[in-house]
């Protein structure tokens, strides 16, 4: 059976990965709070076991999913999740197959595989993706985990948040890039449950309109983003996660187009030395430019460091 | 007075920098402990102040001039001896010249001058950079710090293995790439007087012929060499470095070329996530191919971060 979202179901998920993923690092750059003129601390999740926060989410919802007799585990992904649940799938010992869009980055392609997981090349579509998901875990017998929308994954990432307080108890602010929703729900829920007087930000792409589907419950025809940030190219958030922002974040939505993420990639590569992707590169971005008064002493998460070795900002 | 180089000075200058400096981070990759065969760590030097290990000995050359009653320091550099200097004059509240070869990198070059040193290019010859260094520290009446061949500055760069005995107990070797030979000469001689069953690994690039220069005392014509370690260019090792890195390192030496350089740097920036520089990748491309059978604890430096943006390996 799935767990609901909640702080009981996050703390027992807390327990559950401690020591099997990182307790990743946090940094700062004398010249990065010069340039925003307040403190920054950056939380380094590209550290994190398969370069991304998506590790923290998949162990968890894997090791849920082998509790519950899973014969093995099934997702689709343009990278990252896939990685994780891979990684996951074969930390547990269960078999694991993508779902692939053949537009993904080779990189992440080739890391999927090197977790020996099964990669399943599909059309690059949201509906094109789900349904092949779906039809291959009816044939295999697989669990599918979906990639933001599921509550066992939520829990998992939520425990990035108890790191983040105990390294800086400090933060006065979370600043997160949003794609699917299902990290920024997580952080949003967390904290709110358990530091009430801290801002959670969301970063959106332009082009989302975040804000429009949270008034107006409307969306573009298209169902992905335009943008550099591969790894929020999903244009719709889930449904567990929409009514989260909507609670908590409504009034703390950033959006921010690719020139001001090169500009922030630029300096996380230059002064950090951190080799981060471009979605990891938002939350900065925001500080760069939208910077709320409000904020004292942010934490900007670096969220993934699943780049192209050709690719540069 | 300049002062000897010996256990006794290094112990001061560590704690004359205590708190001053960063005591960088140690990383380590499952996937690159795969590809070696052992574990292997990863000291993070590219994490130091202005991006390089040189502010160690620039900052602990810089407070024994200004103790000394100097009214300005001056070097010349291709580029991070330069950058961390100028910091260390800025941070010391002195003026500073750093003489810098025009085909030095510009990001290197702008980093120099952003710690508000006053840049002054020259031709791309050691002899060159030498004899405007001299002329203009007697026009100006600043004291010269040397790059590598300098007491005060080695004394100050062995304070990184104090942080590494003390960060990894089980160290019971080290591998540094080799360029002047102060920062592999500070490290040989501290290892040597503190813990003398550690060996330390100098690594060359190849067309330094340093064995041949130990052996013989003779070098090739040229006073370059030719490599993309752009921080290991210079061909002579200094006086002070030569009988340390005799005394200590002559049956540890590899030598590696560009590619293996460009291999080691692949596994860092896309494993690590760390964006370091070429030179820092010797150390880890010596332990790629030549890896000593001696060797079960090894502490890779990566020396430098300070890479121009649009490079690729």
């Amino acid at each position: 059976m799935k767990a609901e979202i909640g702080l009981e179901e996050m703390e027992k998920a807390y327990e559950r990965l401690e020591g099997k993923i990182h307790r990743t690092p946090i940094m700062e750059s004398s010249l990065i709070d010069q340039v925003i003129g307040l403190p920054v601390k950056f939380k380094c999740e590209h550290l994190q076991k398969t370069g991304s926060f998506k590790s923290r989410g998949a162990l968890n919802s894997t090791l849920r999913a082998k509790e519950a007799g899973a014969k093995g585990v099934i997702t689709h992904s343009s990278g990252n999740h896939g990685q994780a649940l891979a990684w996951a799938a074969k930390s547990c010992g269960l078999p694991c197959t993508v779902v692939v869009p053949e537009n993904a980055p080779p990189s992440k392609r080739e890391a999927i595989a090197a977790y020996d997981a099964d990669v399943r090349l599909c059309q690059p579509t949201v509906k094109a993706r789900e349904e092949d998901c779906q039809r291959l875990s009816k044939e295999l017998g697989y669990t599918v985990v979906e990639p933001f929308n599921e509550p066992d994954m939520i829990n998992g990432h939520a425990s990035i948040v108890k790191e983040i307080f105990e390294q800086e108890p400090e933060t006065d602010s979370i600043f997160v890039s949003l794609g699917g929703g299902g990290f920024a729900s997580a952080i949003a829920y967390y904290t709110a449950k358990t530091h009430p007087d801290v801002k959670v930000f969301v970063v959106e792409p332009q082009g989302k309109f975040l804000k429009q589907y949270l008034d107006e419950g409307t969306l573009p025809e298209n169902d992905v983003v335009n943008t550099i940030a591969d790894g929020v190219r999903v244009l719709r958030i889930g449904d567990y996660c929409k009514p989260i922002i909507e609670a908590h974040c409504k009034d703390n939505l950033i959006t921010v187009n690719d020139d001001e993420i090169r500009e922030a990639m630029r300096l996380v590569w230059t002064r950090l030395k951190q080799r981060v992707e471009p979605t990891a590169c938002m939350a900065l971005a925001a500080l760069l430019h939208y910077k709320p008064s409000t904020v004292h002493r942010p934490m900007v998460i670096l969220c993934g460091g699943n780049v192209d070795l050709n690719f540069l900002p």
